[in-house]
C-alpha cells in the first residue's frame, strides 16, 4: 500500500495533531501536563455511573410509562439515529442556557467533534466552497474541514474575540476569488486555544453580520459552563433571532469525557425538503458515520441531567471554582516566575481552561520532546492551531486538571526550559 | 437554508435507508416486524453491564498493575485514539478465528459503520477512484461510499456468493475506463441481506483474485457468529498470507448493540510512512471523525470478552441455537404458506439473520407502509440494497429477534398481504 494513494489529507501534518496532543501524556505519564485540555477527574466515581443509569432507567419506566422490556431495548439495542435523550437535552437548554430548542431540531454526537464532523460534510456541497474560522482554531474543527477537502480561512480573533471588520473584509475576498463561504466557526466563551471570550455587543454585532451575511454561524461552546468571576454571557444561540446558529454542544467536560457524549442544535429550515429542520439531514449522513450514539452513554448523560435538575452548570459549580483558583494559581504563577517588560508574556482570560505564553524562542513539536524528556513538563505548540503559519513561538497552557501542587512543580520546569532555551539562543552564532 | 446548496449526496434516496429502516419498527410498535437484523434482546439484563465494567476494572488493576486513579482515568477520560481494549479484541481474534493480529493494527470504532467510514475515506483519494461491491449490498457501505463521491460497482453474487468471472470482467471494464478500483466489499458469511455465504474453494479463489488484480478486500463479518449445522468456514482474513484483507468486526450482534463497539484489523504496511500501519491513518481520520469510542463501551466489551475467555462463539452458543431454530421455522413456514413451483420463491440460508423472497409483484416503500398499517406486518425492500434498478419484487425477512409465536402470526399477516396484492394484480386493467 502506498501513502501517495491514500486520501492526501493523511499527508496533511493537521491529521498528527489531534492524536499527538492526545497522546503525548500517555507517552509521557512522568511529565507534569500543562497541555492537556481534560477536565478534572478526581471526583469521578465508577459508583455514580451505576446511580446515572438507574435514574435513567426510572425515567422511562415512571416517567414515560416504558415496561421493562422497552425499557431494556432502549438501552440496548440499536435506536433513533439522532438520539434517545433529546428531550432532556431540551430542558438542559432552557435550564442552563435560556434557550427553547425543539428537541427535534437536536442530533446526540460522538462528542462534539461528530457534530462538526457532520456540519462540515452537510455543507460542503462544491470545489468553490470554504469554512471561515476564527484564528487560532480548534484542530477538531480544521482538520475535519481538511478531510472534506474544505479549505478554511482564518478570520483575526482580535482582542474582543472576532474582528468584525476583518471577518467582512474575509468575506467580500472570498466572494469576489469566486469562493463561497458556508460558515463561520467561532468559540464565544473561553476559546481553545486562546481562552479570549466575546464580550456581550461583539455577539450583537457578530449575530448582525451574519444575517446581513448569510452566512451559518458554528457557535462550539464546551467551555461555556465555566466562567470567571464576571459570570457568564448569553450563547450566540439564546440572542439569536433569525436561525443563524447551529449550536454545538458537549458534555465531555461537564459530566464524563469517557461517555463520547456531544450534540448540535440546528433548527434551521431546509427548503426544497417541506422545510424540515437542517438537524433532519445531520442526522441522515449521522446514519452513515456512527448509525447512532451508543444509548449507553447517552443513558449516563441523562442520569446525570436528572439527577442535578438538568443544570450542569449548578452540578459543575465545586469543579468550576477549581478551575477558577487553578486560572488564578497559574496566573499568579507566571507573575513570580516572569517579570514584567520581559520577554515571556501572557493573556489573561476570565475563565476556561486555556493561556497562552509567548516565548523568545520557536515552541515547536521537536522542543516540546526535549521538554518532555528533559524537563518533565507538557505543553501545547501554538502552532498546531494555525494553518501553514503563526504561533511558532506561542504555547498554549492548561491547568484544568492540575492541583495546586503540580501546577507549581509544572511551572518551575517552564521556568528552567525557557531559562534553558534563553541562553542556547545567547550561545548561538549570530 | 436552500438544499440544493449542501451536500448532493443528501439528495440520493440512498441516504434515507438507513433511517428508515432503522425508524420503521419505531414507528409501528404493533407490528410483526420481520424486517428488523437485530439480535435477540430478551436475554441482555442491566445487572450484567454492572458485571463486565467491573470484571474489567479488575484486569485492568490485577494484571496490568494499574492504581485506582489510573484506573479511573481509563474508563472516564478520554484516550487512545486507536481504542483501549486492542489487546483483548486482538486475543478474540485468536481464539474465535485463529487470527494472529498485532493489537497495533486494530482500531476500535463506534461500531462497524465507522470502520467502514474510514476505510473509505482513507481510500479515496482521487475522482476517478472506485469501490466494488458484491451486490445486492448492505446500505451502510454503498451510503458512506455515496457521502464520499466514491462510486459503487456492483459485481454479481452468483450462487457461490461472489461471482469471480463477474469481478474480473468488471476490474477489467473499470481500469479500461480510466477508473482506478480500491477495494471490493464483501460479507462472505450470512451476507446481509442475501443470507449467502462463500464456500471454502471460492474464498480461496477470491484471496488468489485479490492478490492478482492488487485489489483490498474489505471483509465485513457481522454474522459469522451465526453459522447453521455445517459449522464455520474459515474467515478470508485467516487465510490471507498476503494482507489483502482490512477485516471489520462488530460487536453489536455479539455482545451488545447499545455498546456501539466494532473494529479493523488494518496490517497492511504504508510505504512512504515508515511501513507503518494502514491502522495507523485510519487512527488520524478517528481523530477527526468521533476523537475515539467510548472508553465505557469498549469496557462493557471487555468485560464480556473477559468472562467468556475471549469466544463469543461459546458466549452466544444458546443465542446461535435459537437464531438456527428460528431460520428452521421461518423457511418450514413459508413451504407451509407457498406451495412449492408457485410465484413465490426463497433462497435456503444455512446460518445468520436474512431470507429473500421473491414476489409477483413491486415491493417498494409504499408497500411495505401499506403492509405495516393494514397488515401489522414489517418487512425490508430489497431495493434498498441495490443501485437505481434491483430487488424491486423482492423482500427480505429477518427471524433473529422473534419468538416462534411471532414468526407464524407474521408469516401469516405476510401470506395475506400477498394474497391481497395478487387479487389485486389479477383485477388491474391490462
Amino acid at each position: 500500500m502506498e501513502l501517495a494513494e491514500l486520501n492526501a489529507a493523511l499527508d496533511d501534518p493537521l491529521l498528527e495533531s489531534m492524536n499527538f496532543l492526545n497522546e503525548v501524556a500517555i507517552r509521557f505519564p512522568d511529565s507534569v501536563s500543562l497541555a492537556a485540555g481534560r477536565p478534572v477527574d478526581d471526583h469521578f466515581d465508577p459508583a455514580e455511573l451505576e446511580g446515572y443509569l438507574s435514574r435513567f432507567r426510572r425515567y422511562l419506566s415512571a416517567d414515560l410509562g416504558y415496561d421493562q422490556r422497552r425499557v431494556a431495548q432502549t438501552l440496548f439495542q440499536y435506536g433513533r439515529t439522532k438520539g434517545i435523550i433529546h428531550d432532556l437535552i431540551a430542558r438542559h437548554l432552557r435550564v442552563d442556557e435560556g434557550v427553547r430548542a425543539d428537541p427535534e431540531a437536536i442530533v446526540v454526537t460522538v462528542g462534539a467533534q461528530e457534530a462538526l464532523h457532520l456540519l462540515l460534510r452537510a455543507l460542503r456541497a462544491e470545489p468553490r466552497d470554504v469554512a471561515l474560522a476564527v484564528a487560532p482554531t480548534y484542530v477538531g474543527f480544521t482538520g475535519a474541514a481538511r478531510l472534506m477537502d474544505l479549505p478554511v480561512l482564518p478570520v483575526a480573533s482580535g482582542t474582543s474575540g472576532v474582528d468584525l471588520a476583518d471577518l467582512r473584509a474575509r468575506l467580500l475576498q472570498a466572494r469576489a476569488d469566486g469562493l463561497r463561504p458556508r460558515c463561520l466557526y467561532v468559540v464565544p466563551d473561553f476559546a481553545n486555544p486562546t481562552g479570549i471570550s466575546l464580550d456581550l455587543p461583539t455577539r450583537y454585532r457578530l449575530l448582525e453580520a451574519a444575517r446581513e451575511e448569510r452566512l451559518l454561524l458554528i457557535e462550539d461552546n464546551p467551555y461555556g459552563a465555566f466562567t470567571g468571576q464576571d459570570g457568564r454571557l448569553p450563547t450566540l444561540r439564546s440572542l439569536d433571532t433569525g436561525a443563524q446558529v447551529a449550536y454545538v454542544g458537549s458534555f465531555a467536560k461537564t459530566v464524563l469525557p469517557g461517555a463520547r457524549v456531544g450534540y448540535v442544535v440546528a433548527d434551521q429550515r431546509v427548503r426544497g425538503r417541506g422545510h424540515g429542520y437542517f438537524a433532519d439531514e445531520l442526522g441522515k449522513i449521522k446514519s452513515m458515520v456512527t448509525v447512532n450514539t451508543s444509548p449507553l452513554s447517552q443513558a449516563i448523560v441523562a442520569g446525570h441531567l436528572l439527577a442535578h435538575d438538568f443544570s450542569v452548570i449548578r452540578a459543575n459549580a465545586a469543579v468550576a471554582t477549581r478551575y477558577r483558583r487553578n486560572m488564578s494559581l497559574m496566573l499568579a504563577g507566571l507573575e513570580r516566575r516572569f517579570p514584567a517588560g520581559g520577554d515571556v508574556t501572557w493573556n489573561v482570560p476570565s475563565g476556561g481552561f486555556f493561556i497562552v505564553l509567548s516565548v523568545p524562542f520557536r515552541a515547536d513539536d521537536g522542543l516540546l520532546e526535549h521538554s518532555a524528556r528533559e524537563h518533565k513538563v507538557l505543553w501545547t505548540p501554538m502552532s498546531h492551531f494555525y494553518g501553514r503559519t503563526g504561533g511558532e513561538t506561542q504555547l498554549r497552557l492548561s491547568c484544568s486538571s492540575l492541583t495546586p501542587e503540580d501546577i507549581e512543580t509544572g511551572l518551575d520546569r517552564l521556568a528552567a526550559l525557557v531559562a534553558e532555551q534563553r541562553s542556547r539562543a545567547a550561545q548561538a552564532p549570530r
